[in-house]
């Protein structure tokens, strides 16, 4: 067998299901696919193009941040600093703060403005070891400026070696011009919008916001018979700030994910683990927003749900781009066991993705995406704040 | 006038009290000082052997963390692992676990060893643009150990540029062989740790731990008698579990800072405006405890006290490495202002290391530490989360 390059005396946590760690592990890459990964005395024998010394590091998955909104015009920080200062709500809204400030940004902003800012908070997740991405448009809210954004998405993936998943989240908000009719707006989104970008190939799936201050499930629901009918998986904001059984018509629809979470209860949890919905949890909005309502992680857990964890980039709940510390605040804040932050950033986020079958794992047949790190234990990656211990980041075996 | 460095075209937060930002500015080095800051119209007739331009980026104080731990043995991963799995106290201690863990780790290593593990905590916060950093020792609690801790701090500034403050924390655990003495081990900590490391020059503080679990306030006073006698300034951490009313205590002894601070009450927070002490506030800490206890800001604020951000950054209960991840956590739980945080970790965090006059803003005379920024505005440094935007870091001119 020639190997393009192997990776010899890695300690491997492959993050496989039910796997123990390997002390003495290997990894070997064909084609830009794993073809071999595991204990380094049971690798076939083979010839490699290069051969690296791991020289005792401990290598994972690459990481992947199933849940960002990272394309979006301006920032909030002016806002952050006014509402720090006591500024109330409306003088906030009177300075052209909140959501629709960066929906304003965002329509200003042409493709390569979009690309440039997001590419510098890309770049601190891959920073950090990330080779999986998912993308959300929804601070457009007009069919021009969300296939600007799920454009500017697509071209991040040209600009980075990473993959990045794009989501139509269309029903993230209604905008100004909408003028409060929120049921004639999801009807341009389906069939308008929704259309137009599947024709595209611009969407692999669909996202909504299930909430009081967003849209109602039965608003929920036709977005999701629309992506169905486009043949798009859906995904869904659910429960953050109240239980509207977000989580169960999730579950109802075979979503992929339900993220956030925060007011499910242990029905919903329920419906999940049955219908293999993986449940995205999203501390860095819940830090911002200092929530005190914490997912049911319990409930979840006595399921079985599958449990994820990301970052929620964006700029109004969550400033954040970093998944190291997104395992930290799983575990501070939600008690998540080390464990489940670490399948939580790569195993069960990629299946909240999709993309189980090609990724969030060391096992043959998949990408190689790998992080190696420079650590004694894999438990640090999630005890250390604010500190990057990243030695190497493969993606697709380079 | 003959400048060794002049930056132009950079935006100025100077953080000099009550000073404004300058929107076109300039910063002139000579033999490691700042000989002009201000706007570059103002700046005097010169020549300059480097001329550097800053494209209009902003440039703030180097940072300054005020409060660490950041020499000792080994870490506390598998604890923070065992506790998530619900591992009792019991069996963390059975386990090896708690502060008596890293003082026999700390123990066991040798002074090449201390230094090695220090530096990449140091690096991370080098990284973001911190130039001065103080180093407790406090893992060691006795005389040979409490010493090397000392020198590896102390080596920490041989190995990279930056200014290091160590303080003798002799008085921040009892030790296992003291058997329960206090009494008697904060004897040996007066007549025989504190007076042998003031001769050898390691200590340029004494700071205690005055808390129930720790010392009370009257072996407190006795280790701020013996800094006094020896000619050495006192810090204390104090009121972080409790209000034994640390904050007056450490005002009533003329102290540099009083840090934590979680159950301080009005009457503390007035001490410490009155008597200059400084409020150090440590929401790491505070994060990684889930403490629901916040510090008074509004009495500190009423009462005119300087307040200062640090990482206390620490094995055991923030093993954290970033200032810029701690101005967010200062705004978003503690509710500093953008402003306040700003100067907590420059010139208040300076203050509280009685190096205002060296470092901490932008004025002529004082050492050249800066850091340089890819920002739009100054709140971006604190709004956003798990983001580097160092463009350059200077200290003492380079
Ligand atoms: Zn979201
Ligand atoms: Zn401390």
């Amino acid at each position: 067998m020639l190997f393009d390059t192997v990776w010899r005396d890695l300690r491997l946590l492959t993050l496989a299901e039910g796997a123990a760690p390997v002390e003495r592990g290997a990894v070997a890459a064909k084609d830009g696919r794993i073809a071999f990964a595991g204990p380094e005395a049971e690798m076939p024998a083979h010839d490699a193009k290069r051969v690296v010394d791991g020289a005792g590091r401990w290598a994972t998955p690459g990481l992947v941040d199933c849940h960002t909104h990272l394309v979006f015009g301006g920032d909030r920080a002016r806002e952050f600093e006014m509402r720090l200062a006591g500024a109330s709500y409306e003088e906030i809204a009177r300075a052209g703060g909140g959501i629709v400030s960066s929906v304003q940004a965002t329509r200003a902003a042409n493709v390569d403005s979009l690309v440039s800012s997001a590419l510098r908070r890309l770049d601190h997740l891959l920073a950090e070891g990330a080779t999986t991405v998912e993308v959300k448009s929804g601070y457009g809210l007009d069919l021009e400026t969300e296939r600007r954004c799920l454009r500017a998405a697509r071209r991040l993936a040209q600009e980075r070696p990473v993959t990045i998943r794009t989501t139509f989240l269309g029903a993230h908000a209604l905008p100004p011009e909408a003028a409060g009719d929120k049921d004639g707006y999801i009807t341009r989104v389906c069939e308008e919008m929704l259309p137009a970008l599947a024709a595209e190939g611009l969407a692999d799936a669909v996202d909504a916001f299930c909430e009081g201050i967003a849209f109602s499930p039965e608003q929920t629901r036709r977005v999701f018979a629309a992506a169905k009918a486009h043949g798009l998986p859906v995904k869904l904001h659910a429960d953050q700030l109240s239980n509207l059984r977000g989580a169960a018509l999730a579950a109802e629809h075979g979503a992929l994910s339900a993220d956030h979470l925060e007011h499910t209860d242990e029905e919903g949890a329920a419906a999940l683990a049955r219908s293999g919905t993986v449940a995205v949890l999203l501390p860095g909005a819940f830090y911002t927003l200092r929530e005190t309502q914490r997912p049911p992680v319990e409930a979840l857990r006595r399921a079985g749900a599958r449990i994820a964890l990301a970052t929620d980039s964006n700029p109004g709940t969550s400033p954040l781009t970093s998944l190291l510390l997104i395992m930290n605040m799983g575990a501070t804040l939600f008690r998540l066991t080390v464990a489940e932050c670490l399948a939580g950033v790569t195993r069960e986020a990629a299946r909240a993705l999709g993309l189980l079958e090609d990724t969030g794992t060391l096992e043959a047949g998949k990408s190689c995406d790998m992080a190696i790190w420079d650590i004694e234990s894999p438990a640090e990656l999630v005890y250390r704040i604010g500190f990057n211990p990243l030695h190497a980041r493969i993606w697709r075996g380079q």
